[in-house]
């Protein structure tokens, strides 16, 4: 599979619109082949890659290397598509360990089948993920593996480490952004430097994709938790209030918590905090009528726009045309502008 | 750190001492840093590598090097390493999907810590094999992470097969010997592969090894099945029957069910497995009965010696001289002249 457009004088247009660069992606997901033995391994495989998804990783690796170059041969799509396979491996292992029954509207691989497939499918997947990354121009092999294994190592830690809070009495905003990196931000992170990394693009470079893809996951992360509180109960595809319920120690809480001390309003938040499962639609609608009295859902937006000019700012070094910066920018701004 | 020994006229020179690569083993395996944060995810790790074990396949995958180079840097020494790394991951989730409260007298990981420790810090380790892996010779990477995907994938797949035979009322030598093929031969064949690969051997002795691996690694298997039925109580390190108390598909109970067939006594041997838990002490010392009137303990005696055979008889292509040969015996012949 080569998609190759034709050469112009002018770097703006080298790069794929997302149009193009979602078919490549689709086409190469599509290409995956789950249906083989032994059934039970890969049958999950295919259905957690079937329930859709934004696709967001691969699609920010081929926009990043879009930037540099204009040749997606297979050997630049199969890493790509890696990024997925590697996302929704995690996705597997943390439905069992969140015990979350659905996600995007249909039972999790634990649910539909049982814990013990949904961690060995999960285990083949992540293996998968390296087979593909694997595919990566030879010359560049040593450089995205290293990338790439540091990327996992960290989801992992930031995985390990939004559980610990659930055990912690209180985060404070540090914590959080230091977990939500690793969780969340990485991954995005390393999916623009990837791109960027197997176009050919130097050092520098890289780096300021990486940066960009950092911050644009911080964003993206805050988005997710602003929108779990404030997002439209018929776009946002899954309950609303859901953190609230469980006391998830997202932005919207740490922040809270911090302000609702200084507000002096810190017993009625903990006490909201306690409210039992009966008392569900109550305790969502306290705590965010108390987000929006204690200033935390414009506080969240700012964050997010502090985080979308961070990535932005981070682009500068990697010696855009306006062209690409506004390429680059959309791209971002379709991650936080977003209802679900 | 490298070891190197002095250069010698003679090929067999070249070879390291078991007890050297022993301590080479140990020395790689000492050098990993578990003592980081967050805590919960690297304890795990450290501790399940500091259970103690054969380390068989490090030890396997230097002693292959050793027949072809006698350069043992680092750059060798890691992917060696990470050979154990990648089977003590792949037991962490074994355990929890067999439920195993114990691995060599010790709490299994997920009872010491929870399941969802284990699952995250048995991903972690899947990644830190990779790492591992990675800091092989440059020239070397994309064939040793082909080898070493390829293998990792067939581990997954022995594993399910392994699961899906609890639910099969019958099963096959074949499908038995394809299951563990995968399970654990791969993985020892991957090994001794990786041995010859790192040191530069040509791919029809990569291959040799690779066979005398994988034939190795079944010999290994049916003995540790031999081991629980046969084995010495006192030696053993754990409870013997234990597969017979649980009706494992092991090769005892393959061969066994295949034999009562044809001496009539199918409905005595099926009877037998029925018998419930309390009755555990009558139904192992009543099976281990039946196994010995049906020949099924001579069977497995012969059956550990074939494959035992067909190992040195695939190592012919390797192009050794005799006292190569024999140090691959020798270490063929530890694995199944061995009382735990």
């Amino acid at each position: 599979m080569s998609f190759r457009k034709s050469r112009q004088t002018f770097k703006v247009t080298k790069m794929f619109t997302p149009e193009q660069i979602n078919f490549l992606v689709r086409k190469g997901l599509m290409s995956l082949d789950f249906n083989k033995e032994p059934q039970n391994l890969y049958e999950p495989m295919g259905y957690m890659l079937g329930l859709g998804g934004k696709y967001l990783r691969p699609r920010l690796c081929l926009s990043a290397f879009s930037l540099f170059s204009d040749d997606i041969t297979d050997e630049i799509l199969y890493p790509a598509v890696a990024l997925e396979i590697f996302h929704e491996f995690t996705l597997i292992h943390d439905d069992i360990m969140d015990n979350s029954p659905t996600r995007r509207n249909q039972p999790t691989v634990h649910s539909r089948w049982n814990d013990n497939i949904a961690i060995l499918s999960g285990d083949a997947m992540s293996i998968m993920a390296y087979r593909y990354l694997a595919l990566c121009p030879r010359e560049r092999l040593q450089d995205v593996l290293k990338l790439f294994s540091d990327m996992a190592m960290e989801v992992c830690e930031g995985q390990q480490k939004d559980m610990d809070f659930e055990e912690q009495p209180f985060v404070t905003m540090d914590e959080y952004l230091d977990m939500v990196g690793q969780k969340t931000g990485a991954l995005i992170a390393c999916s623009a430097a990837m791109g960027a990394l197997l176009a050919g693009a130097g050092e520098e470079k890289v780096k300021a994709l990486y940066d960009y893809g950092y911050n644009t996951g911080l964003a993206f992360q805050i988005t997710d938790d602003y929108l779990d509180t404030f997002g439209d109960p018929v776009t946002f595809g899954k309950p609303i209030g859901g953190d609230i319920a469980n006391n998830k120690k997202s932005w919207l809480l740490v922040e809270g918590l911090h302000r609702a001390k200084a507000a002096g309003r810190h017993a009625e938040f903990t006490g909201l905090l306690t409210l039992p499962e009966e008392q569900r639609e109550k305790k969502i609608a306290a705590v965010t009528q108390l987000y929006v009295d204690l200033g935390v859902r414009d506080a969240a937006s700012d964050a997010i726009l502090e985080c979308h000019s961070k990535a932005l700012a981070a682009l500068e070094a990697a010696g855009l045309d306006s062209a690409q910066r506004d390429y680059m920018k959309n791209f971002a701004e379709s991650l936080i502008h977003r209802e679900r």
